[in-house]
């Protein structure tokens, strides 16, 4: 028997302009060359084996769900504890370069829901698809509109996007079934739920830090012909359940302390079970990219339905939620042309197109690649950056 | 140590009138006084734990899951299994009766989808949330209708039901917050999948013995005033998401040969890829009591879309299934004013009330009580019971 040597410590470099410094230290699960998945936090370009650093169980497991439910003082302690080994040497055995490992799926999902929360977005969809009426329908300025998406469904970033089939309307009334031809992103904001709450009883809009753990950026896929035929009048279906990406990376809410912000002003004032005191608007810079040129910079700062009253909404009716419960924001879209937040607004339904390379671009083509990144204040020079959540399209299968 | 005696056995005896008969054998999840929950299957008004019967570990756990999971073959040989076992005695310690036992949500539930299937219902709630258009829109004859609801708030029959708050459209067209005014249900059947299917597959309509474990009665609690107000355009959310009942036993598909039958015509003719040429219509009679007396018969033979085009529509764009997801009808109504299987068309809008026990009712009052139970033919003079579904309406919460 060998004894172990000395441990080989070493010390993360930091550079001063990196998104994942000292004060971001998102969560994500990955896998090493040769073990297991487990869970890992970021900083600069490495990450950082929780399991091993911390030598706890907790973090060996393939996904963040047991780490979420020991609640919010656990995640403070934790975060201290990372933060408290990024300032000296960690050892070798702890730390991977994030080009040497396999990113999953941070979250087990539970439920998922996706709300439509930007007013600008509401309107314009409005105007595009009812352009003879008022945009926002009576109900918009009241609740955070929302429905169930499918939990199943949704995929890690990087996951290929295959170009689904469904029933789209023809001129000749009759539809026929085939690939989608207008196939689109919603660049969204993603909140996990870590710890869940009962049946019959509900969430206050100044609870939300007691429950929700993070968030991560998501790309709700809508597949827009599909969806115009079969959302009628229950609600958007097959149009969305094909897949929807998430990121890899789960970024504490602690994180974005620095990001927090008033919401814009409500008008009428919402009902007190959605009246909060606590300011949860959020101060992040969206970009997508499609192809690799920058097309639209979505303000997450416009949003009309902060996340801690989507919560409270969603659990008005006393409605039970999980750990790995997702609620995701609904499309972010600002006031101006080039602050929309999917390719139905920016081609404005398909008659504007969008030059992407000096080409002409409207819906997705197979070989599309789009990558949705984003960033926020952070307490010192570095930005907190968001990990990014990208998809390339996938022709159609056969038949 | 003492050496254990011979094994006391027993046989059960099963009446003639029995709706639980050697060719039923519904799956449950029980407790029985003194251990955790495991799997049992029904003869008679007894429970046969199978873990101790069959002596297999698959069945000592709190789902059925695992059992599903194992694919139709397993099904076929387990349920073979059981029947030879009940022609005989059994060791008593596998044996309850199940008045004895407490039963609990027999599936993890994955996904919950729920459809709109039944022409009969779709046309009545046109008639009266729409009055003068069409009953039935554009799209309801080419593709079953269908959304997702919340799988956490799934709950086993029984359990109580608090009446949810809401936002209520008021006459002002300002909403309030309270207790729904409209609390209704919705008859239902529900089919578990067993055997899942892969992200970018589809599930053919003549596919669904490969997936389809068995059926479940539904009772979709429904919130109308909540329902009405939130809906559009992405769908039901709160006005359902408070609660799904689900009966605690699980018929298993082959319990179901002898109700199979071909749908009703569907014109237009569907597409492709939702026409299959096994029969896969049911033919279950339902029975709902509100108060203990029956109100109304929603008769499973007239629904329009059948159980195999439900799940084909929902995989049609590669949406992937796991083994627990639930999918349900959506409420069964026939053309006949007592085969409606929701309280808005049996009292039509609230407007006509219905009569139960002498007094005058809309929707429900806190107190109520409602079960639905179903049978159908079965291979001998025994009908097959499906396993009631019921729940008792409890005040709203203060606040």
């Amino acid at each position: 028997m060998v004894e172990p040597g000395p441990a080989v410590r070493k010390l993360i470099e930091v550079p001063v302009d990196s998104l994942y410094g000292p004060d971001n230290l998102p969560y994500c699960v990955f896998a090493p060359a040769e073990s297991g998945y487990r869970v890992g936090a970021r900083l600069a370009d490495s990450v950082i084996d929780l399991a091993v650093a911390l030598d706890d169980p907790v973090f060996a497991q393939p996904s963040l769900n047991a780490f979420m439910a020991q609640g919010p003082r656990r995640w403070h302690e934790v975060r201290d504890r990372i933060q408290g080994l990024i300032d000296g040497e960690i050892a070798v055995e702890a730390v991977h370069l994030l080009s040497d490992v396999t990113l999953a799926l941070p979250v087990r999902i539970g439920d998922y829901v996706d709300f439509y929360a930007s007013i600008d977005h509401a309107t314009n969809l409005g105007r595009l698809l009812r352009p003879d009426s008022e945009p926002l329908l009576p109900n918009w300025r009241h609740l955070p509109v929302g429905y169930h998406g499918r939990s199943a469904t949704v995929v890690v970033s990087g996951t290929e996007i295959t170009r689904p089939h469904g029933q789209r309307r023809t001129d000749s009334g009759i539809p026929d079934f085939g690939p989608t031809r207008r196939l689109d992103i919603e660049a969204e904001l993603g909140f996990i739920v870590g710890v869940g709450s009962n049946l019959g009883t509900r969430i206050g809009p100044d609870e939300v830090a007691e429950h929700v753990f993070g968030v991560a950026l998501v790309n709700d896929w809508s597949a827009r012909d599909i969806q115009a035929w079969e959302y009628q009048p229950l609600g958007p279906f097959l149009g969305k359940s094909f897949a929807t990406s998430l990121s890899a990376w789960v970024t504490p809410l602690a994180a974005l302390e620095t990001a927090r912000m008033p919401i814009p002003e409500q008008t009428p004032r919402p009902l007190p079970y959605l009246h909060g005191e606590q300011p949860w608007g959020l101060d992040i810079d969206l970009a997508v990219s499609w192809n690799g040129e920058v097309v639209t910079h979505p303000p997450y700062s416009r949003m009309y339905w902060s996340p801690a009253q989507m919560l409270a909404h969603l659990t008005a009716n006393g409605a039970s939620t999980r750990t790995g419960d997702l609620y995701a924001s609904g499309t972010i879209s600002g006031p101006e042309p080039d602050q929309r937040g999917s390719f139905i607004e920016l081609s404005w339904g398909g008659t504007e197109p969008v030059i992407v390379n000096g080409q002409k671009h409207m819906f997705l083509e197979d070989g599309d690649e789009v990558v949705i990144t984003a960033s926020a204040p952070g307490p010192d020079v570095r930005r907190i950056g968001l990990g990014e959540v990208k998809g390339r399209i996938r022709p159609a299968r056969s038949g």
